[in-house]
């Protein structure tokens, strides 16, 4: 009896198990404008799961409005609270098109994947920037319509698999050529004539491009905000309980930027804004 | 060779890295009112994830009606059918006040997380009732506007790292002080004038208040149903195929409440329905 | 020390649990109509999950149009693109009713779950035809209103845990007896006057019951397309960025038929199109 446990073989294909369950136990994750009505969201899912048995997927958005890449920049970006792993964003109004498949390694250990359009740009940013940027030779993928599945999720599966490096899958490119990010921020919240609305959550809460960084320099003062034709005075604040119910309210979005709020309410409903929308901004002295 | 295998510290972490992996193979179940739109639920997970690699996370429900806790309450109660885990309830107008974070540990063997508002009871009592309730110490967590993510969803990795205990994450409080339910519920189908609508699934189906554990007694027997102002005649049914395609039938909602249905209909739109309408019935003769 | 690592028993239940752990890493996929509102989905993981803890489970799709067997017969043949798995198709009008709970064994290896209304049949023709087809023996389950429950993934679960085979959970019948698909397919784009729609996607393309293997015998023709009491001549390309911006394109829809599609734009909006719509084809000289 001793003698069968004695097999250093079994012991090895054990442990090989075991260490291979390890590695691959990566976190993937996607964000497309495919919405949930789509199959192409659980079928990139088997794509994947295919490749890398055990990875664990994690969906981060699937309703990035139609073709924006910078209401994707921003929701993508926000990968920044993911564990390290390999990250997909598939906005893609080129597809089919010859515009290039990036994989980008970033400094926190993350490997991005989407089309070369900006769209990961602000993420790798974040991340601490990226150390090496490859085109996915698409010639090895036979891809006409679907390139999130054909191309996209196969890449993230081989990678996930621990089988293949970067190298293996395309070819490098300095990334001082590739398209930059289409979504810039202002610093500070100040008289703002064109910024931007980059993001509308469920709850009606607008996001702008305007970094919080700096929020405690502005905490209690109030703002008017003009979207299209109406406006309204705002107060700062640190969270939207702050205010009195239905009343609106500056505050940090929970991921660096400003939200333009209302209590219990729906800044979307009252101002009827879109993504793109411009949004101008002056100091006043109190309501 | 036998000598590398006879090697008791290998066997030692191998076997713990097996029983680690049994250990945390936990399961986490999410109810939000975030909504399919919210990268939230993406980044809860990803922060329960880094704690807890290979626990199973299952999306409950996203789709509260916002700010509903009776909705909410009803939703979550159906972890009942969920295995035992911890299950995390985020409806929470009160997020950035300084209502409680609770960690309530009930006799199934489940831990409850969500904030102090009732809708944590319900769910509670059908698990067997409340053992110990802990608030989270949330100093020790730094959040300002998405405690779901920086208190509730950390306090869920941690537990289901098997590192943590209720005990290290707050403090006890006694359970009679907590916030009741929002949700409470008639006993018996009869003459009521105040039943309330506490939920409506995609097909239109309207559940109300009111437990059907006694449905035998009433099967086939006719009710008038009114709700704002309009009303229907509709008899009670064990399915709602019983009936014939666009007629409305009472049936069991799949959890132990009446529902108000029509066979491939939408009960939800012939009576506008909306959450926390009042439902008026009536016993009647026939048709 | 050695002598505590020479236990045989020890050294089989750490096998076994490996084994287990890798046989029970099955694929399951999930097709329903039940939509993203609806708790239902996340109780079916649970149920699932209590019997597999280790299975991947696969959202394929929640959002076929409700009742709709011909566009759940369209979304559930994707999963030709998953891994060989266990997979739910949950369209089911007459749950409740005496309608059969269908098990098919597949050629590829897979197992298809559902009731018979001919939805699991376009699925099981893709994988290679059905092997052995069995009726779930319901009266062993409880179920009065939701069958995916406490039926389908049930069984699901129980067979995915290894514990389990087909013969254990219902009895054969003829292949032969089954319901036929709702979904039958023109092979060749053509004049054709009754084609229909099955699918629309979340960017509006519309599917249309035509095949496209042959799609490169009609590259760069023109066809006239009705639709209701609109039409468009449009041409077939093999992807829709071929096009400028805004014109229609007729295009593979990336699973082996042809989708009406416009550049960036929404052809269900234009023909204001619904499942199930008649569409009038007729090939043309030019535009």
């Amino acid at each position: 009896m001793t003698m069968q446990f004695l097999d250093f073989g079994v012991f090895v294909k054990l442990r090989n198990k075991i260490m291979k369950s390890y590695h691959s136990k990566r976190i993937i994750s996607l964000t497309t404008d495919f919405s949930w009505l789509s199959e192409g969201i659980g079928i990139m899912k088997g794509i994947i799961l295919e490749q890398a048995p055990d990875c664990q997927i994690i969906d981060l958005c699937h309703t990035i409005s139609s073709y924006s890449t910078i209401n994707g920049s921003r929701q993508f970006e926000t990968i920044l609270y993911l564990p390290v792993g390999i990250h997909l964003a598939i906005v893609d109004p080129e597809v089919g098109t010859h515009r290039k498949c990036l994989a980008l390694s970033v400094h926190r250990g993350d490997i991005l994947l989407g089309p070369d359009n900006g769209i990961l740009m602000n993420a790798a940013s974040v991340l601490g920037g990226i150390i090496e940027s490859y085109v996915i030779n698409t010639d090895t993928f036979h891809s006409t319509v679907f390139d999130g599945r054909d191309i996209f999720a196969k890449v993230a599966g081989l990678l996930a698999s621990g089988n293949y490096n970067l190298s293996d899958i395309g070819y490098k490119i300095d990334p001082e050529k590739l398209k930059t990010s289409p979504l810039n921020d202002f610093l500070y919240l100040d008289e703002i004539n064109n910024a931007k609305i980059i993001h509308i959550n469920s709850f009606g809460n607008i996001v702008i491009n305007i970094k919080s960084l700096q929020i405690n320099n502005v905490i209690n003062k109030f703002f008017k905000i003009q979207i299209e034709n109406k406006s309204v005075i705002s107060q700062v604040k640190e969270n939207f309980a702050s205010v009195p119910i239905g009343t609106f309210v500056i505050t940090d979005d929970g991921y660096g930027r400003y939200s333009i709020a209302m209590n219990r309410g729906s800044a979307k409903e009252f101002f009827n804004a879109k993504i793109g929308n411009n949004v101008n901004i002056i100091m006043v002295r109190s309501i």
